[in-house]
């Protein structure tokens, strides 16, 4: 079973492209996606968008070095996404501070927009505390910001 | 069994009350509250808030009669809960347009805010299109929102 | 908000009894409870079982002192409930050894079962691996299939 | 946008291999994926082994023409999943009837098997009564499990 590995999606230019396929998990009894489960999908997209650009999470997490918490979003649904809709979340880094990136994503069907948000994540400590994030990370947000 | 009904929360003046307590579903890796599963709370919220009220969104959509989705929201998280912790979901009706009423939701943790959420729902027929709310239910919303 | 607690359940006799209304986040686009959230409510009975009896999953966790893990589950799924449906989980301990206590759960709506499942739970380190209970929690879990 | 398809597995044989990555959503305060979450695992490997096989459940359902349901599963849990682990459902066809179907499914983290289900999915129309599934699928279910 070495060649199935889970799907992660990819870099266009400065765009994380992640394909999400609809299932009855994710939708509700009005027949469409439930709208806590778009913050699913996005954060299914930003986790492997971190991951494919080199920063571990799961390691920093599992040696007491802190993890990224979503400090707060804003989101627009327009068009609601159907059971066996094919959907793309397109993320993109938008600006790093200290403690802090900010990230816009959006859930696309072919050319039309479903729902619009705009993540802030802060790095945070064991105690919940916002922290610096580790310099190569930094580095690794503004190389993807500046990657157009 | 006769007895044993649902918990829905109360009114406390134009306040809606609801008490939550979180369990292991709720929770993810990082030891405290997955933040999409706030909306689900919030959503649990809005919806008693409304029956109370005498909204029948189930009756409503049987009859094909339109349902509520969400047309935006911004969210603060501010901090954490975690597993056992007992939270209060506090809903307001800000404010009532034709097709739109904008609720304000805080999760509280007796008196911390743990994240703060404006969330805007607009009234939709079958095909998705924002149409009138029923005029018994805009006064149902202009009275919590003058019940001050 | 001090008498805003949330909702437990009650025992009747050796049966715990839960409340819950379905939401829209508990359904799917077939219109009733998607399959995989009967675990969820059966969960939160579960819990709050536990905790009313007197067993602390938190506290012990916190203290590396251990986590209840389900190690097997059947389930049969009769009937469906829908959005607004009130459900009761009605869950009784059937059987403890050192590692294991075995609950049988059904989600009744009204006088009609839903769905029937036995569940057996081990109780596990800090590395997942079957550790006897506490002695104090076993005699509370007697006492609980005592209690006819 | 054209090229970015949601994954949807492929078959070896008689095994349908879906490969899944572990994110926050997916796991609780425990450390390790939640116990109904592997369910939802399932139920995606499910709907896609159909979907590659030829079956169009969308398409029927929104045709009045029925949906699969499931009647019953058995589920154990050996080993847990963790953040970022990559898993691997293993489903296989094991029996048809007029309006059932058993699929045996494994979630796998390389050799070692994380838990093991058995799910009887039952055809039903739209009142939730079981019906004979179209003579094509059966066909379909037949070749699949012949095909080894």
């Amino acid at each position: 079973m070495h060649d199935d590995v889970p799907y992660s999606g990819r870099f266009a230019g400065s765009d994380h492209l992640f394909a999400i396929r609809v299932y009855f998990e994710d939708t509700d009894a009005g027949g469409v996606v439930y709208y806590a489960n778009y913050l699913r999908f996005m954060e299914r997209a930003r986790s492997d968008m971190l991951r494919l650009a080199g920063i571990d999470q799961r390691g920093t997490l599992e040696q007491g070095g802190g993890v990224y918490v979503v400090a707060d979003l804003t989101i627009k649904y327009m068009r609601s996404a159907k059971l066996a809709d094919e959907v793309v979340v397109v993320s993109r880094v938008e600006k790093i501070t200290g403690a802090r990136v900010v990230i816009h994503q959006r859930v696309m069907r072919d050319r039309e927009i479903l729902s619009d948000a705009t993540v802030t994540a802060v790095f945070t400590d064991a105690d919940g505390r916002p922290q610096r994030q580790p310099r190569a990370w930094i580095d690794i947000f503004e190389r993807l910001k500046g990657n157009e």
